[in-house]
């Protein structure tokens, strides 16, 4: 197949890049580094980078940030930091990469355990992990030609302690369950779920 | 009580605000009707109306829309209706509000079945929906002085006939029950809850 992966060479996607690419061509996409760099807060930016990929069989995506900080002084500009990055990102790349994927081709997003097990600090991402399980769903009942959609939901990961301080009592997930998950998505056959790694 | 409704002579929010004008100083807001009116996608008009209002012991908002179309033709733009209105209106309600509220006063927002029962047309509804109450579970957790926050999610109400042939197999329930949902939100001790009503 051929597998888009935008985060590539981040936390994450260094692994599911790693787990695929020796049976997959791997188009490694990253905001500085990577095969090809994208913002992608820029919907301007995700249209070129199809127009310039074509077809392609497989969409990962491990990318995306959001605000981090305390709810008593969050503003409307912190907030939408994680809308435009995390959230937006990830759904306009299915919003203009379903032109462009094979039928039976699949889109794999991440969100994360925030949306249902929150930490102080989060309340941004609680919602934008919260909207990418809730987007998925919603996608995948109309996505055609058999193109699947899921999200892999992650708790905090053990190759990210700087985190851990923001997740007291928080069992960090390994690498491996995390990189499974995603195989999962792309590999198997299910569609419009969530897949939980916490 | 002083109790700000949002929305409130809308399809519920009429409901709620008969529920409880006996009992309370109810100050109804409307994008168009109502006491004050309040456009909702503006951080600042939010900012403005705030520090006319003063201080008040509960909120609810039973405002904002958002984008119903195919998946197959839908933009960034049309995407991004629901997250201005529906999720940052409410979202920027809280965020200023918080500044404002009585010690042991609430929030409640509106969130929607789609978050979970999702339907042709609303995968944007369905982000949306879902991040209002992850917003809530997240915030929750923040929150100081005993101040409260919680979402109602109706399923498709009986009183929107026009959204029907939308949600095939849906049961409309009754705006009775949706609008004890806001009392149980508001008058009840619950916080970071999501009140499903469908």
């Amino acid at each position: 197949m051929k597998i888009i992966i935008v985060g590539a060479t981040g936390t994450i996607g260094k692994y599911v890049t790693a787990a695929l690419q020796k049976d997959h061509e791997i188009i490694q996409v990253g905001s500085k580094s990577g095969d090809i760099q994208l913002d992608i807060t820029s919907p301007d930016a995700i249209k070129q980078f199809f127009e310039k990929i074509g077809s392609f069989d497989a969409l990962i995506s491990t990318a995306g940030d959001g605000h981090f900080g305390p709810l008593g002084s969050m503003t409307d500009t912190d907030f939408r930091k994680g809308i435009n990055s995390k959230l937006m990102g990830q759904v306009n790349l299915v919003l203009q990469g379903q032109h462009y994927i094979n039928p039976k081709g699949s889109f794999t997003l991440t969100s994360g355990i925030l949306s249902e097990d929150p930490v102080v600090y989060a309340a941004g991402l609680s919602a934008v992990n919260a909207a990418l399980d809730g987007f998925v769903r919603g996608a995948a009942i109309e996505l055609d030609n058999g193109v699947r959609i899921n999200a892999v939901s992650p708790g905090v990961v053990e190759d990210s302690p700087g985190y851990f301080p923001y997740f007291p009592g928080h069992i960090p997930v390994k690498m491996d369950r995390v990189t499974q998950a995603y195989l999962k998505s792309v590999l198997g056959a299910a569609t419009g779920q969530v897949f939980k790694v916490f």
